[in-house]
């Protein structure tokens, strides 16, 4: 890959002549043919990702399955795709992501489901899909769910009352007590809870954050560690539910989730007991398959800040502005002759906080030109809203074959 | 109104023998016949809000307009009750909101429109409405709108340099440069540019950040004090909008905003002038007049801290989640005779910062009891997002008349 000059550059994204090809095709034809703000996502890229993961979890050679977190992103084309690699099922939070993943035609034991406050009404809907994979999160729904359907399977998602994630907005469980899982120190009270409806536990799962990448490694073992006092307390429990969290590189500082030591660490921890190992990917899945490709309609020195001002906003891409994530931004157009210059990338929505980075340098821009966020394919367009009637979006599919 | 004892009671929205009344309908039945999460908007609120806010500006002695800031809350049924009020016009901020604020009837010349990172596409739709009062905010729109239309009127947009808000992310300018408007330092180019294309310039804007609460009024003064500077260099200038950011208590220690001292420093800055007076207020005007019928579906103790879990989350009510901001959560039954205990409110989305409140005291609640999110009518629907599938919500309207 030596002809590649940027971090993020990759077989299948990468300038050639200055255009920028995404999944071998050019994203200046199709910006400009299309409606921005664009979403582009490669299917073969997602298929890869799943691939990859697939593979590190076969080299344990423990069984494994592998749910595709919905809410990562749920365009239906994209989603569609993932259900037909035949590699995965499908990990929902709510009815109505069951009911999509139904709708898409996944099997009820490819489902995995793990709400959070879950009501009557959610209740409701779970107890007509008897086959899903549902995990408790609270003493409160195994009770509940016990009254309605004794003798059903279920998980439980414990607390390992330890945080991983890139950031602490992204980490579930931890010093400060979070509203997941069951903890320790109810633990038992939960397994005698299930007992007493005849509900039998057979998996454990947990979830501790997201965004894991090499930094976070060190973290995993511990919380991996930390699980074992919890299997000791159920021995009928077959299956271990790792969750999602795996993430993706977001800046050329970040270093890659280290699949290879993650499956050392899975088999380190969890190979003595013959467990069946699940995962939950979302992130690792969507996100470095997809971009958000955005027009720049203004260009202006302000205090001495020069924003960029593009057709999208926050509310379509809350990453930086909701989560201080940082985000990767490059030009659709590379001309490494021109000089550099250091923006800061406003959107369109009526709020202060409404930016995508600040103090960037990027090759100078002019107004009508294109910029593109890269890995935008999770946690975007799920999480959209229409605020200031600004939700307008237009999404495309590219399958990494030459088009057009 | 001796008879309250809570804080935020008031003739429209107040307990009786324990029932949580609101323009007069009593909650309870209504949350158990409609599907919660659930929000409820009294008109009768609405339009006392707008009324009270034209006494003040009334009492200045100056003309004025007051418009209605539609990316508050622009629920068909409320903004059509706005309409019909006659007291005032719209504010908005993308060619949606636009053409949403024509569908309504709302007549050309009581739109006012001012956006930000405007592109040519927003321009195509701008330049089809040549009676509305269009605010631009950057030389670049001046440049770009005066090739499309010379000799039309616009206002511009300043940025007075100085941030009001009850909270930093709610704050459009201030020493951080902002993407907002034309600081002083450009403000003759702005104008050069403007005369270039024969724009006539006959308004300026300013909006510099929300909530502004009794604790705002100095800054404000020195904010009104800042525009001097700008009016004295366009004596053209007939109207100065205001912009909008009047706001309501949400805690018991927030003073509200005093109107009548808000319409003595109007008075102060621009009687002299003769100056036509606009503002554009949302959250004024709805925010008190809508709250958000929850119910709990999970209530547990972990690590220490009782979680309480209802059935909306984040995605339907930003504020506290990802804005920090605090809010009143009330039961929608009172029973003084219960203890107290301490609680943190927890919302059905899988994301740990999904909370409403953390630590307050409310009498002992039970599964199945409902809360209820005072001052909830602005920018809540109208930022939901269908994150994980959960964006489901109603919306009912009282009348501040009985019912049923």
């Amino acid at each position: 890959m030596s002809q590649f000059t940027q971090w993020w550059e990759r077989q299948d994204l990468h300038y050639k002549a200055g255009h920028l090809y995404f999944g071998q095709v050019q994203m200046e034809g199709l910006a400009f043919s299309a409606e921005t703000p664009l979403y582009v996502y490669n299917i073969g890229r997602v298929q890869a990702n799943l691939q990859r993961l697939t593979n590190a979890l076969a080299s344990t050679e423990l069984p494994y399955q592998v749910f595709y977190a919905l809410k990562a992103n749920r365009s239906l084309p994209l989603v569609t795709t993932i259900r037909a690699t035949g590699l995965c099922g499908i990990d929902v939070c709510s009815p109505n992501e069951l009911r999509r993943a139904r709708q898409l035609g996944f099997p009820e034991t490819k489902i995995s489901y793990t709400g959070t406050s879950v009501s009557e009404k959610d209740l409701d809907c779970i107890v007509k899909h008897p086959h899903i994979q549902f995990n408790c999160d609270s003493i409160s729904t195994i009770r509940r769910l016990g009254k309605r359907c004794p003798g059903r399977e279920i998980g439980i998602r414990i607390n390992p009352q330890m945080g991983v994630g890139d950031h602490p907005k992204r980490q579930y469980a931890g010093k400060k007590a979070t509203k997941f899982g069951i903890y320790r120190d109810r633990f038992l009270e939960a397994l005698a809870v299930a007992k007493q409806h005849n509900l039998s536990v057979t998996r454990l799962h947990f979830h501790v954050g997201g965004g894991y990448l090499e930094e976070q490694i060190d973290a995993l073992d511990t919380v991996f560690e930390q699980s074992h006092w919890f299997l000791d307390q159920c021995t009928n429990v077959k299956t271990i539910n790792l969750g999602g969290g795996l993430g993706t590189p977001h800046t050329e500082q970040a270093a890659p989730f280290d699949l290879e030591r993650w499956a050392e660490l899975i088999s380190k921890h969890f190979k003595a007991r013959q467990l069946n190992i699940q995962v939950e990917p979302g992130e690792y899945i969507t996100s470095d398959a997809g971009i958000l490709i955005m027009q720049v309609n203004t260009i202006e020195q302000k205090q001495g800040v020069t924003f960029v001002g593009v057709d999208g906003g926050m509310n379509i891409h809350p990453w930086y502005a909701s989560y201080d994530l940082p985000l990767q931004i490059v030009p659709l157009r590379y001309d490494p002759s021109l000089p550099m210059q250091k923006i800061t990338v406003a959107g369109q929505i009526n709020e202060g906080i409404d930016l995508f980075a600040e103090d960037i340098l990027l090759p100078k821009l002019q107004e009508g030109d294109y910029l593109v966020l890269l890995a935008s394919g999770a946690y975007t367009t799920s999480m959209a809203s229409n605020h200031c009637m600004r939700g307008e979006y237009s999404e495309y599919l590219v399958w990494d074959e030459p088009r057009d």
